[in-house]
């Protein structure tokens, strides 16, 4: 423990300077324009949320969260995501609207970094809840509108990977007989860590034919065909049952003509332990990670005491501007010089250039050290100094 | 300490919801316009900032800060203010863009609250930092723009009162001697205390004239008229630059044609230790506390290694919709109710009414407990079920 340098943030802290904001913002407002126009509403939670309420819901790593004492000795935790607050305002203060419920939210988010490795330590994300809904549909809507909110972004290149939280838990447990060893097979494939995976197969006890059901999980993974194979693996009720949610979801995503996005995932495993159901991912052709998530989670609610089934996704800010690659540039501005006997001719003709759109830096040539220097950084400088008279003197 | 209920918040935070997020939202972006179209950039800094840099900059009170332990033991508070995290951008990572420098923001500042008494301990600020300008003109801009934003987002009602921290101090020190004994009066002043000032001074052993000197402080308040009251009090240099100060700057804002919403209030103090010159507040006639607050700080850049001459302002989002006194409004949403075999047809009338630019649900009849119920909640409803061709049942 030293103390920190006057310049320096802390770790995964970053600043959003002019050029890049502009960058973001823009996307930032084209992607909520997307969303609100499929009728979802816009909400905001606190930063700071008790970790024995929110904290424990997120089902964040611990040692990822920020904690902190209140001054009754609870503990708080920044928001680590927003399914989790989410929940909890549709369990309260909007109990007496009906469901289906549909939210839209635009917040940072707070995960502790180990060490200054790239990885930030908040950033922010967009994204919807539909709660309260438990058809295909729903899924179909909330996949449909993150390939729409991506595509008016900008983005062209991009697939979205779709599995099953209970097709997964079903053959796992289907083969090693219970939840621990399960976890431990559920644990490589988060990571997606598919050599140790292979590994830890192999040095089971396991019959020559379920190893091979192991190992031919990790090829389901293509089209929609891959639900065919996937049958062939696992027939007990829950596979079915996913299988089946997978069919159905194809279809509707079919109906919105965006399922030349998708490609099916079955060894997708998120690492929010609350989704039960359909979850997926999306990856942009330039990241190696994915840039948005999402999925069912039917049981969070009833942790808030309102029961109820439902389903979003969320996109990360930062990583779909980095996908977008694009440049980043500051507005043009115009600069108006004014010495302080035409202060009054200065003022008006900022007004009226504000007026028509333009971005107006008022600048009294007092407060400059080197006006060549500061002309540079403008699109257009007009001149109102002395007592001539008009406009531009450097035309 | 007791384990909270599920549906709690921290002490001081607030959720916001769907109808209060509209009434705000579009306050924020006219804001966010008027401040951009005087040529001031937008930026971000971290929620999170060290203590022994930004935290100890920013002089809020110990008590208000949200304070946590990093991993290397080092202390981390949650930003109170944003003056002093783009003190230090200004300083770091645009120290090579030359002076003057136009910065603005729109965050969330937090400061702990002792107790649930309706002051909110996470808020959102939308304000502006002129960095590199000592001129009046700078002053009388930033004052100017606080103006036009209160303005423009729809607040009429509204004052300046505008103070000059040099001039108390040169008053107070004059009168009491010590700036041990000048800061137990400032402290009053700060605190609006002025029943517990005039107290205090009527306790000191002072001359009668001097008394009277501090008694008529108070009566320091009103048109530009009071700069010439204000002479009589103190005349050494210090209390004379200050009056000078606030001489030109009433001139710079008369320039303006805003200074009809400015007031004199030499009793002004901040909480804020890092002003030195002219400070100002707004208020709006709806509330007793300030919505608006800002001024000079000649010497807070200094403590990060590139000295210069800054002004700016804050203005609480959340205060200044309470001014506005604007009823909270969901906007029109149309719902597509349908039924399977009619999918298609529905999501191709949900994109064309989208594209007209309606907010649209697409709402799967199997998803919905009550449909008269849900009918209610929507401006229009259109059906598509059943076999029947066509759009709406109900008309």
């Amino acid at each position: 423990m030293s103390t920190p340098f006057m310049f320096e943030k802390p770790v995964g802290m970053r600043d959003t300077l002019p050029s890049f904001y502009q960058t973001k913002n823009t996307v930032k407002q084209t992607m909520e324009k997307v969303i609100e126009s499929w009728g979802y509403l816009p909400i905001q939670t606190p930063a700071l949320e008790y970790y024995d309420t929110v904290g424990m819901a997120s089902a964040i790593l611990d040692r990822q969260l920020f904690k902190l004492l209140d001054q009754n000795g609870n503990t708080l935790v920044l928001r680590p995501d927003m399914t989790a607050p989410i929940a909890r305002v549709a369990a309260s203060s909007l109990k007496d609207q009906m469901f289906p419920l549909r939210l839209s939210y635009h917040s940072s988010l707070f995960r502790a970094q180990q060490r200054e490795g790239g990885r930030p330590a908040e950033f922010e994300q967009v994204g919807v809840e539909l709660v309260g809904d438990g058809t295909s549909s729903a899924d179909g809507e909330v996949i449909a509108l993150m390939v729409e909110t991506l595509k008016e972004s900008g983005l062209d290149d991009f697939q979205i990977a779709i599995g099953h939280i209970g097709y997964v838990n079903a053959l796992l447990l289907d083969v090693v007989g219970s939840e621990e060893r399960a976890n431990v097979l559920r644990r490589y494939l988060y990571e997606k860590n598919y050599v140790g995976f292979k590994q830890h197969v192999k040095s089971l006890p396991l019959s020559s034919i379920d190893e091979k059901r192991l190992m031919d999980l990790l090829s389901l993974r293509g089209g929609r065909e891959k639900l065919e194979d996937a049958k062939t693996l696992v027939s007990n009720g829950e596979a079915s049952k996913a299988l089946e949610d997978l069919e159905q979801l194809w279809e509707v995503l079919d109906g919105y003509g965006v399922s030349h996005h998708i490609k099916l995932d079955l060894n997708l495993v998120m690492h929010m332990s609350y989704y039960t159901g359909v979850v997926f991912e999306g990856y942009g052709s330039r990241l190696g990670v994915p840039l948005s998530s999402g999925g069912r989670y039917d049981e969070l609610l009833q942790r808030f005491n309102r029961p109820a089934q439902a389903t979003g996704f969320g996109i990360r800010l930062d990583l779909l501007v980095e996908a977008l690659g694009q440049t980043e540039a500051l507005p043009e501005q115009t600069c108006i010089l004014f010495s302080k006997e035409r202060r009054l001719e200065a003022i008006e003709k900022a007004r009226q250039l504000r007026k028509e759109g333009k971005r107006v830096v008022l600048q009294d040539l007092q407060g400059v050290d080197n006006i060549d220097e500061l002309s540079k950084a403008f699109a257009d400088v007009q001149y109102y100094i002395g007592n001539k008279q008009g406009g531009k003197i450097d035309e």
